[in-house]
């Protein structure tokens, strides 16, 4: 475990107000893979009753981000050049997981993928796949 | 103009609590294009101090989703299945206009695209491109 | 191990002719998973001196496709909705093994990934991930 | 008209193997679009008895490549980093005709899209959009 690239993410999420909006919260940094944590609130819902599509976007991006992030240097910064989700089913129950992890780093490229899960009663349901690119600045 | 196609999108978008959220709104409504219209709320920023990739997507998605929304009948609920985004610029200036519109309506899947840019003193430039798949349920 | 599974997928292959054109070969089939291999032949080069993205993708979207088709019934056809590519290496080596997944089968539309790797004196490198949406007719 | 853009474009597509096995040819060159052309050739089918999936792809990724390649130095080589493909309709018919455009040129990162459609007896039916971006080395 490396407590210092913890403490940086955490302090780089902590400036994101997006995420505070939807009061999502850092659940655990390894270097490549980073989990977030949002409960499903009223001001983030769509049309169908559930969960926006963008919300669960937003949690997996986000994890992806600073999955990235944890492979570049201190002062960089990380931002979405493009990204593609898949939903599998609706962002339902008392809270949603996003695991962010990268399958290639590169020097300015770096190639991500994040699943989100919905959670009722402590079981899991994947609601989303993601598939992108991160680039650092 | 389809007046009473317009009143039902409306309709729609005002039980989308995330819109809200955003302060969005509806600029038109035409079969197969519909346009939004979001601020970039001090809510909605990311660490770089400009909106968040998901506000845009937000945009983007809904536009695409009420544009699908156009070619179906109207007790149908639209979600999407899988949507992709190119950023192209950071989401900055004083609003983002979102322009949703149906590639090929199908029975069930509708391929959509959407583009999304930001105002500055009257000015657009583009923030970002969309391409997906909306299902009718 | 599903015999009859296995014999249908190898029998829908060998109908693919561009299959045959890329010298491909189905390695093996499990209920939501197909592997297939193929070398990287002069024909389908790019202008770089590696194999095309096109050959890459042909791999990773039929194996996909066929890992569909083991969720389906015998008479159905797969057909690719949408899919895309994440280019991680240059296509260069003795041969590419394919492995297509399902992620979710459902009723009429299955949500796909695939990994496409490239050998060279039996060390693997990834070249490619794509992730996408199949359907069944 | 810039002939020494358009010999440039040619003479790279010339090294293209996998573009002489699919036998396209360029039709256009222009700052920022590249127009190609292709029969459906018997070696190019799927399981449905149209062309591939793959196929399709090779000609809109390569246009869109092509596209991208117009706005980097002579000597530079450009490469897909992603590419997304939503598929419209079988591609049936007399030939496809494959356009590639640059929706933003940057330093290294070039976003394009393209749009392949199928011709029959000069009618044309679209067939795909894709959405991706290339990297120029």
């Amino acid at each position: 475990m490396d407590q210092a690239l913890e403490k940086r993410i955490r302090a780089s999420f902590e400036t994101q107000a997006m995420m505070q909006t939807f009061g999502a919260e850092v659940v655990s940094v390894l270097q490549g893979e980073v989990v977030l944590r949002a409960p499903i609130l009223p001001l983030a819902l769509q049309h169908t009753g559930h969960g926006h599509a963008a919300l669960t976007f937003a949690l997996g991006d986000t994890a992806a981000g600073f999955a990235a992030a944890t492979y570049l240097p201190e002062d960089a910064a990380v931002v979405t050049a493009e990204i593609k989700i898949n939903l599998l089913a609706p962002a339902a129950g008392d809270h949603l997981i996003a695991t962010g992890r990268v399958i290639k780093p590169g020097r300015r490229l770096i190639v991500v993928t994040a699943t989100v899960a919905a959670y009722t009663d402590g079981v899991a349901r994947d609601v989303a796949i993601l598939q992108g690119t991160m680039v650092g600045t």
